[in-house]
């Protein structure tokens, strides 16, 4: 068989958007619940028969059909919104008067949240069809809420507590003592041992948490394991991305607070702290013991070494590597990690402080050598 | 037991080659058919009874014998090749006469290619072996072809498509409505979701695709996520990286470009895209919604940020952190991303100024402050 | 629900270090006992009825009872000692003053390493119930030693050898020829091929071990795979981390040397080499080829190109990109890797010629213009 581009260049494929092979559809919904779901102001179209009208699902403002409902987020693709045949449209206020007259709207000061929940009316996240499957292994003493939905080849330990609504996914590990909150959703391949999770917390395929954390002395014939005597939180609507890894406390817990989301590849050393919502961005790392306030951002591939303490919605720019504290509310890049401004700066400083040699090398070189 | 070195130590252990425990053998081969296989010329040996030689296998030019093929490709390594006593080596044309009077050779431009082929001649990848094992977990209207191989443990959804002369591996996950082409090889505890695969995909252990994207918004009591309702794409020829993860698209599809491939521990956010034959290698990670030329190479811990384009044949660097758009054919590396020539002059101008202090500090110092 | 912080934050929840929901605890021992073990000097405490009494567990000098064991290994937290309760104090032989009269203490000259040893009196690792997992698969010609515990869903190939005492956690693929020592403990969902591991391995959940390296040509119709024919050698007490990958050889061995530890998220490129007792912080990475000597340590996200050598005791920094040999006892840091030193001077410089703009903007531009 001949090389080619494969199943996305076929046929001049267009993107799929909610394809009913993989998402299921709610509704229709009329425009007022659509509005009211969001939090925005319904606006009805300015032409044609909209009155009444229903929409079905979702798309993107270049192919939205007159049933489907779409937004404009990002300034760069106003000119999308000119042109959308969609029959609704969710909008900034500073936008409402370019929606085209054949479309309904939904003005909200923040259209993105207001999308997400619309979006979220059409496509719900699928409930736990409660069950234990035959090919699970279930240990001694676990408390497992009826309403829960044990996947294949999942290995639940013993005294593990699960609450109410929760899915454990398939081949997922659930360590001896863990607890579970309610309405989790563990996804396959995920480990966990050593751990309390609250409610709401959702794992991303082949998250592991709760591993030994990287501690041990030098002895007089190599390394000795420190044992690791502590343990993982997941507070309340903790999400951690796929493949993602935490590791456990050596003397105290490792503790991720309420709401914070951390994305794939993630690396979190033992006795690590984050405070509530904090966002920390695929590849980045932070080490053992480290202290991250509330509404801290860490950017893709940022490294925080061990025993520092980041303040309170301090944001870490991308491949960040942070030595020392970093104040609250601080913005900070480069590795050593220096304030933004200063940062850029010295990029500007060092450009242009190679560029002299083109125009005048001797002189500048004479004028070292003085 | 005494700690020692272990078994690579143990009794002065050579490295082992094709080993029998692992890999089966084809062959013995004439040199006129590994000639043609490799697409390179066959030149009998000068001395000794090479005439009907066949060979057996593949080794270094260090300790290959007269019944084995090896190759030299690295100038580095030429006084190997002086010394060898392989029975058939691959050389480009340049060294052609420098092989030993008692060896054949297979003279090709391209002797690494040619070397892939000889090799991959003696050990093919192998088969599926056809059926699926007892205990693995087969959904409602999957079209499974016949001659595929389900390894034990794996889990198969709903609506599955798979098609001839694809393995799928132990404790692999196959979400419902996922399609995978023909000759695929799905590997250990990979979970694949939200998905269509082309044909002769490959996925090493642990990968995880069509996971959610990392997208929320920012509602009044914490983070809300945006259902994301694109799907992956990997077209023909695909090969992704252990433990590599992709997410699927939020509301377009994350694409990779047929022959593509990605090295291990990989991260490729939602609706990004990538051309024909590109290159990423491992750690390296691209944001969402960035879209790559064809023939672009990614090299390892490089980061893109999101919303970037990255044009044909560009060339990122290692740990590279790219913010803005990439020409096409610019080679770019530093953090923040800039062409290797400046790059690399960047760092001799400050060597050299902060070399100054130790020759004359008080004297520039006297300067600065005029 | 209202949203909270979830477990951790309730009820002012103290750390829980040893919970038994997690670890056994064996004891209680005397302080004699615990300083044998440790290697250091008991010296009993100077008021109370201390004699005679034994410890039942450990904890953090802030919070342990007088029953249980604590340690001071860091200066900083030296004003902890004077306030603790614990009964028995491990300290470096400079702080055996500052005991507080009422707790006995094991001087040491390593009281890290004490530390370890007495902790691990309490909390040892747990041995390995004998037993093959009614649902795991066990495949043709293997020998696996009665005492061995194999978890469930673990699948075992052909041929494949397992040294006594060693524990395959559930879901780990042990593939074909594959030879593990004495009292190894294979984590959940590890996947290893295609390799000799020595005795007192440990692998941790999910890490990948024995895959095709990265290795290809470029053909006329795309990219062709080299056939990867080496394997991975990981020499006795070699420990490696969560999600962590390590390619097998091209044509020689990837080896892993004695006692070295790898941390979570590390990448190890085919025919790489590292030497005894190395440590590989997490996200770190090392490309295929190269070859690091003995004691070698690579910080955090740091990254090695390909066929380069790294001498003895040789220590790479975090985020650190070496791109050419680093020789033995050297410390390096940056992109490209200099000289701790050199790299600190060069922020230095750097930040202070960024700030002579703010100063006398005009007069130095005009100096660059003569």
């Amino acid at each position: 068989m001949a090389r080619g581009q494969g199943p996305a260049a076929q046929a001049g494929r267009a993107d799929t958007v909610a394809d009913t092979r993989f998402f299921t559809r709610h509704g229709p919904f009329s425009g007022e619940q659509l509005a009211e779901a969001a939090g925005g102001e319904f606006v009805p179209a300015r032409e044609g028969h909209a009155d009444g009208r229903t929409y079905s699902g979702i798309g993107p403002l270049q192919s939205a059909a007159p049933s489907e409902v779409s937004f404009l987020d990002n300034r760069r693709y106003a000119a999308l919104l000119d042109a959308t045949k969609a029959g609704l449209v969710i909008v900034a206020p500073a936008f409402a008067k370019r929606v085209p007259p054949g479309s309904a709207a939904i003005v909200s000061p923040t259209p993105y949240l207001a999308w997400s929940r619309v979006a979220r009316m059409f496509h719900p996240a699928r409930n736990a069809r409660p069950g234990i499957h035959t090919m699970a292994v279930i240990g001694a003493d676990s408390v497992i809420d009826p309403s829960c939905e044990i996947g294949p080849f999942a290995v639940i330990g013993d005294g593990v507590e699960i609450g109410a609504g929760t899915i454990i996914g398939s081949h997922a590990v659930i360590g001896d003592g863990v607890r579970i909150g309610q309405d989790c959703r563990i996804g396959a391949q995920v480990v966990v041992s050593h751990a309390t999770l609250g409610d709401r917390v959702i794992l991303f395929p082949g998250a592991k948490i709760g591993q030994d954390g990287f501690g041990f002395a030098v002895g007089p014939a190599g390394f000795e394991s420190v044992p690791q005597l502590g343990h993982v939180v997941l507070e309340h609507d903790v999400e951690i991305g796929a493949n993602s890894t935490i590791d456990r406390g050596s003397v105290q817990d490792t503790v991720i607070g309420a709401g914070s989301r951390l994305d794939n590849l993630v690396q979190i050393g033992h006795n690590t702290r984050l405070g509530k919502c904090c966002i920390v961005v695929s590849q980045a790392g932070i080490s053992g013991s480290t202290e991250l306030g509330d509404y801290v951002t860490v950017a893709a591939q940022a490294g925080l070494i061990g025993h520092i303490k980041i303040g309170t919605k301090a944001r870490i720019g991308a491949q960040c590597g942070v030595m020392s504290d970093v104040e609250a509310g601080a913005d900070v890049i480069g590795s050593p990690a220096m304030p933004f401004r200063e940062f850029f700066r010295n990029v500007a400083t060092l450009r242009r402080l190679s560029k002299k040699p083109e125009s005048g090398n001797a002189g500048e070189a004479g004028a070292e050598e003085k």
